[in-house]
């Protein structure tokens, strides 16, 4: 089992409950990545559910999570033919932490598009012209589980040179040679650093709700991460993030709403 | 009471119950439109919260609901300062058809925007270039009660030429003289024909998820609506609508994922 498989991992209990040991690598500080925390939801959606892929993940940020032990509760709302969805819970210290509308479905690994728009319009850079990661990072925790190679004119809010625009762009993939699925595709829609740091804003940005749409079963190989804002105004802020495979085809598209960290430049 | 507002009322039984009688003008067939759902869902969220206005819904529909009574159910899962998130549900004949996750959040009628990105890049056309109701409707029903004058470049599936792009544009208002509030907000970003008409998709679409965010308190007049799609594949399509006020500015967002009509042309 791979490092990101047990760390996401969900032992059932008893129907549409499940015990998980969250593993405090997926985080920064004492909080994990809500990415990660959908991963470990779309795991218990999928084995309480008769199809193959969360189609479809609402999640809804209540508390921070910590590392360690946490439940998480199934509730099926319906059971149809093509998709079921289900309200997925996860509960901390008897509290509610993380609430999710998931939808499964079973999507074609060799399912051709009727119709499919263009790429993003600026791609990310070649690898070896990318940065690795973080400086403050090195590669304990977050980085030493996740390789993010970022397309350098996205990162000036490093070195307080943000770029007036919010895009960060990276190369996406598991140190651990896990090959992309469904799982990984919802720790890459959470992956990017808030691209209101391009902003201008300081610090930690909470996401409030996040929604991701799987789209396709991703090709092996690098995924790459395009994540973009629209409007920053009255300390919210969104982001969309598409996420591309190896294939050149779209496999994840998802948009979050989040507090601007504090310290935002107006 | 204006016809939007009574529509959309929800009388309150005790704390969280609601009871709700739904207009069947605001829907096709005996099926309502899930704007018109989510509009409710919203008012019900907001009126069990310390907070002003449905930041964020992220809504799932499991069921077809007809016009009639109707409950709805508000879970509050936390309630803070800036925001509070409740599970709300829309449950008729005993069965739960619509659940949505809705943080609640107040925005300043005068917030100024720290960051703004451009108005999408073609323009609604002006009204008198627009057309009117939708020929096999009429002024009755939903048409009845939505004023909506769309981009004619936009509608060539209606005669059998879609154009190929998933795009529909169109200005939005309700006939009754409402003014633009996010309720009328929850109904603009579903009330578009399906942007996969115009990719050759017949009949209906059901919606499976849908997310909206409401950005700014919106400002008098008519609305700007704007629909896109990037992915049709495998019986999924995507739908994203960006609604604009007459002031020039984003006030909401959404994203649907939809089953494709039946008789998809590939």
């Amino acid at each position: 089992m791979s490092g990101f498989e047990a760390a996401t991992a969900v032992q059932r209990v008893e129907d549409g409950r499940y015990e998980v040991d969250l593993d405090g690598d997926f985080g920064f500080a004492e909080a994990l990545n809500g990415g990660y925390l959908m991963a470990v939801l779309d795991r218990a959606a999928v084995d309480a559910s008769p199809h193959e892929h969360p189609v479809s993940t609402a999640a809804s940020f209540l508390r921070p999570v910590k590392p360690g032990r946490a439940e998480v509760v199934v509730d099926t709302r319906k059971t149809g033919r093509t998709a079921a969805t289900a309200l997925v819970g996860l509960v901390q210290d008897g509290r509610p932490a993380v609430e999710a509308l998931i939808t499964t479905g079973t999507l074609g690994a060799a399912a051709e598009p009727a119709f499919a728009g263009p790429a993003p319009a600026v791609p990310v850079p070649p690898l070896e012209e990318c940065s690795g990661e973080l400086p403050h990072e090195g590669t304990e925790g977050f980085a030493g589980r996740v390789d993010m190679r970022f397309d350098r004119s996205t990162m000036g809010w490093l070195d307080g040179t943000p770029s007036g625009r919010p895009e960060i762009r990276a190369w996406f993939r598991l140190r651990d040679g896990h090959v992309p699925d469904a799982f990984a595709l919802a720790l890459a829609v959470d992956a990017l650093p808030p691209v209101a740091l391009n902003l201008g804003s300081k610090g930690w940005a909470p996401t409030v709700q996040l929604t991701w749409h799987m789209r396709a079963v991703p090709a092996p190989g690098w995924l790459a991460v395009h994540g973009t804002g629209r409007l920053l105004s009255d300390g919210w802020f969104d982001e969309e993030v598409e996420v591309w495979d190896s294939a050149g085809r779209l496999v994840a598209q998802s948009r979050q709403i989040a507090r601007a960290g504090i310290g935002v430049k107006k």
